[in-house]
């Protein structure tokens, strides 16, 4: 497996959360792209069946993505003083907030399930896993990507083995994934062409790619393939709840906040982030759990003012469309740009 | 004159505050670019002789960029607050602080100089003139740009008349360019995506662009021509400050902040923006004018630590090589990178 073996260079956010299932990777795989599952917050027995599910439906390759547990301190006073803000939510859902807890996303056991079942490609998000693991997963012909959002922490993958990059650029929905909470405000053209300039390995671009002339522009720039996931929210194979669904339809802009999980993550502007955005501590699990029951309940009850709408900067242009039909169709609409931009002239 | 038509699909940023000179325009404007003067910051007197010293050296088409003045209140308190935060850096410079005026930057009698001067382009930075300005320059031959940070901008520039917009993304060096001092955090491929998205008119993209594959990504992506600044800073024509040149080739990292002018804008972290980025007020053009003599004088005494040192994030790119000999590598990169990109089978 080589990303530049694909026969679209599209590859599908992992989109913890929810909205990645094995229906939407095997579409994404199936139609000639890089389907993934998350394994983030989901049980390894999960994971086992999601793996199998896709195998069941394609035989092309696809890719799981885990996350790397921090290892820093978090000031407890801070996440009790934010729990203590939130005990209005709370009481609005009727529900008790979470155990603000620091596990580590049952990190080991799904490490053993993604090295089991030999899985083509693994990518890690919120940092590097140690030297060992790595060598261990490539033994099993595992394809090695790791997400930076700086050109340092690009250099640094690359030292530690990764066969391949993810840059996510300050435009992407969801988590920054680099390897701590502050990961700076690079864009994804410059952190791109930053990248490849501070390593040798294939970068995958990712942040606010939602259209075919946003594949090409990455193309054009060096990278091996465009990442996007907010371009499949909407998609009928996503796992998207239906008010995130209509969020993506109706709403107008997006932030970076540490209101719902503690960690920096790009959502639609909804109530919950304007009214908590300013308070919330950088602590990560820890706000996460905290948080998780109200959200829960929020979507079960169609709330989308309470919800973390996760959605990077293009999100106008996720449609509702089939995953398959997406792909071929963004794979023709990049060739097309590429094509067209070709055929200036340069010079007299 | 349309930007179309430029054999080069490159423009100059117009970086007011020292680093444009005619001879940088000319450079640029004769390799087949679009050289631009900035009139911000400069006297009317000095635009009409900016103006006649590129037409004595090219007939080629050139620009001029003017700041629109801003009509928005200020917090007169948090202005003297500032002020005597900054005590400390006045006696350390041995300057006194500027008055904190309102200036409008000679609005009118500019507009008067680039109109009776048939500029054949001018942009607009900071907000949007008036429909009666745009049909006047317009009247006398002028192609008329306006800068946006948002798809929202770009539809009111639309609206109002405007040839062409310029797309700034949060990449950008210098000052967010848009219609308020906060205009969001838009990355630039996203951004252009959008604004094509919304509007008809042919975008100019700049932020963080700074080689030729750069160039070649905003093109893929729709852009009529791609607004690189910083990578001229380094050149031999531009007006850039010994400490500013050296800053650019040892620095490692920028940030945008409001600690220099009152503005958003983005530059290398040195001490200056580490130290009063977190007081510095949305107060334009008053806290540009009493940081003035600080950075004149340090910029004198070759104190990179005091100066603004506005860099996009592509900074690392810039090179000390000659403006046209500069553009002309750029646009044989571009040029490589689209064939080249274009090359990649799609499908199976």
């Amino acid at each position: 497996m080589h990303l530049a073996a694909l026969a679209l260079p599209i590859v599908q956010a992992p989109l913890a959360g929810g909205p990645s299932t094995p229906a939407l990777a095997t579409a994404v795989s199936s139609a000639g792209g890089l389907g993934f599952l998350a394994a983030g917050y989901r049980s390894a027995e999960d994971l086992r069946f999601d793996i199998a599910a896709v195998r069941a439906r394609t035989g092309a390759p696809f890719g799981v993505n885990l996350f790397v547990p921090s290892s820093g301190g978090v000031d407890r006073a801070a996440v009790e003083a934010y729990a203590g803000r939130l005990r209005g939510e709370s009481e609005r859902m009727g529900v008790p907030l979470g155990v603000p807890a620091d596990d580590d996303d049952g990190w080991q056991d799904k490490l053993a399930v993604v090295k089991a079942e030999r899985v083509p490609v693994v990518s890690f998000t919120f940092g590097l896993p140690g030297r060992e693991v790595i060598d261990e997963l490539r033994a099993a012909g595992t394809y090695i990507l790791v997400t930076v959002t700086t050109p340092d922490e690009a250099a640094t993958a690359h030292d530690a083995g990764a066969d391949a990059l993810v840059a996510q650029g300050i435009e992407a929905g969801g988590h920054r994934g680099g390897f701590t909470d502050d990961g700076g405000d690079f864009g994804l053209l410059a952190l791109l062409r930053l990248t490849l300039r501070a390593t040798p390995l294939p970068v995958v671009a990712a942040g606010g790619i939602a259209d075919g002339a946003g594949i090409a522009a990455v193309l054009a720039a060096g990278a091996v393939a465009a990442q996007l996931g907010t371009a499949f929210l909407r998609t009928p194979e996503a796992g998207t709840s239906p008010a995130h669904r209509e969020a993506l339809a109706s709403y107008e802009r997006t932030a970076v906040t540490r209101a719902f999980t503690g960690r920096r993550a790009r959502g639609l502007v909804n109530r919950f982030l304007q009214e908590h955005n300013d308070e919330a501590p950088a602590a990560y699990p820890q706000v996460h759990h905290l948080t998780a029951p109200l959200r829960a309940a929020a979507r079960k009850a169609g709330d989308a003012g309470t919800i973390n709408l996760w959605a990077g900067q293009g999100f106008p242009f996720a449609e509702e469309v089939p995953a398959g039909e997406l792909v071929r169709r963004l794979g023709a609409e990049a060739k097309e740009a590429l094509s067209r931009a070709a055929r200036r002239p340069f010079g007299r």
